[in-house]
């Protein structure tokens, strides 16, 4: 390779988000300076919430822009470095982006150990099972017994915390858009149930997969979900605020949920949004946890990968419309 | 007196609350059985969360009825009495409702004990107050030097609750609906500003009101305040849920604020209701420090009464379209 395949923001969305919103352009690779290295991008993380930095509010990744490379965390390779303990062949994470070669440094990439495929390291072990975790156990507090719901159950996230809750004895009731979906995470990931949103009387059907209420509801999506898990929730219930995905693909994201703030009172319920970051001083402590969940199989993580960094704009396009199933990357090099 | 004059619901309101829902009938006097004691209503506390129980769907308080007495907490003498410990003469605050007579007995009613305007039992030192002190502290958690946002600031809890952040040496901000309450909660209560949201560019007038961000907004309105707080909300806000009255006065509430939950996230912010009667145990810890403000003038509560029990249904429908100025109450009887 002697050139840097990178995708721009062409335009941003109007409605919804299309591969025509991005162009492909061809630079040449960057060099390292003093103190970087250069990285050769091997994978890339697929996230619903990147989609947000898209639209016409600043999002917490700051107001969007265009010409500018699409935002994204890469597993990469390091190919040329400036900088002592960062080694040609180290593998890291950084905020590579859609390209194939990126200048990083000590502040932006994360060494990650050799100890099995390094593409958990986007997934289960990077920041999508962080969150699932933190999301969960910091904000959620499980109790055994207790039901905890969860929208987008088969995504990155979701399907992650239906696993960890049942680690905690916890009944793990799945929300997804496909019987497929619903029927893989009872038989292969050992939910409780699950139930299709998107057919017959979803509130209905929500209310006889939890007898008990939900104590615990693992909010991805916000909208509707949220608007029919809130009259189910149990008084002091809370609601784990991590992701919007029904609003993302949109410019003009819906109305809240009628029972806010009405039911949060009269059931004495905490809704509490978090990002993962904010608890870097922890990720250690809980990857070694979420290990430990891996080599005894309590924990299955699902990839769902496509292949090519060409595909990225598709493969995201397809994520927001619910096409995944577990963790989504896209494939780049070798 | 040899009749009990009782306040019923006659109709629930299909719009806004009106006069005519109600009906006075008169009855005979009630006798106090085995256990039980005869209270002569004094003073009833006239209250925004009552409105929410004549809607449609069950609010805490239980699915709505017409045809039985409307509900209030009152401050009443004990007449008559069969259980030893209550004795004629001895006041209580009970839940007797509009009516002149009721029967209690000791799992319903409180003793107070005669230190003072027994009113304030129904006030700064009943409901109303302890409201203001736990959502303040349990659940917003003020520390020294935060912005505090409180609307319906003129209103029963509201304006104590100000006057409590003060104690905490938070900056206190009111949102009332009229020039002359922003003027009094300011320079009568210590508020550090005070902004009518029925004037001109709302938004604006807060965001300047607030140039540090709001860290705690306590949150008696819900719909266009709780909008607008939420978007000058800073990083770990917290949003104390306490009451909704600007929907209660309707049978169709209104959605929820478009920021929900999006940035809920963003902002890593909590949203928590409650409940005065989840503090149940701590009651007379925190009536012990609200008395230390009265008595050092920290707190300065305030009173807006009406006369007579025929004036209950005027004093409720005025106090819903923000008529009142701190605590109302209906005198009844000497």
């Amino acid at each position: 390779m002697t050139e840097n395949r990178r995708i721009l923001i062409d335009s941003l969305p109007e409605g919804a988000l299309e591969t025509a919103n991005y162009n492909l352009v061809t630079e040449s690779i960057p060099l390292a300076g003093s103190g970087e290295f250069l990285c050769r991008t091997l994978a890339i993380s697929i996230d619903a919430g990147s989609r947000a930095g898209l639209q016409g509010s600043a999002s917490y990744a700051g107001a969007p822009r265009t010409g500018v490379v699409m935002n994204g965390t890469a597993l990469a390779r390091i190919e040329d470095s400036k900088l002592a303990g960062f080694q040609p062949g180290d593998l890291v994470t950084c905020p590579a982006g859609w390209q194939d070669y990126s200048v990083q440094t000590q502040q932006t990439a994360s060494l990650i150990p050799s100890d099995g495929d390094p593409a958990r390291y986007l997934g289960v072990l990077g920041g999508t099972g962080l969150t699932a975790y933190f999301g969960l156990f910091n904000i959620g507090q499980p109790n055994p017994g207790e039901t905890v719901v969860i929208s987008a159950a088969a995504g990155a996230v979701g399907h992650l915390v239906g696993q960890m809750a049942r680690t905690r004895d916890c009944h793990a009731i799945g929300v997804a858009g496909s019987d497929e979906k619903c029927h893989r995470l009872v038989t292969e990931l050992g939910f409780d149930a699950a139930v299709n949103y998107r057919e017959g009387n979803f509130r209905q059907a929500l209310k006889e997969a939890c007898p008990n209420g939900i104590d615990i509801y693992f909010d991805n999506t916000g909208g509707e979900i949220l608007a029919s898990a809130l009259f189910r929730m149990n008084q002091n219930g809370r609601i784990v605020c991590c992701g919007v995905v029904s609003q993302y693909d949109t410019s003009n994201p819906a109305s809240g949920p009628k029972g806010i703030p009405g039911l949060l009172i009269n059931k004495r319920l905490t809704m509490q949004g978090f990002l993962v970051f904010d608890y870097l001083n922890q990720y250690e402590a809980a990857r070694s946890t979420i290990k430990g969940w891996l080599a005894n199989g309590e924990l299955k993580p699902w990839q769902d990968a496509y292949e090519g960094l060409e595909s990225a704009p598709r493969a995201l396009v397809d994520l927001l419309a619910g096409g995944n199933v577990g963790k989504r990357i896209v494939r780049v090099a070798e």
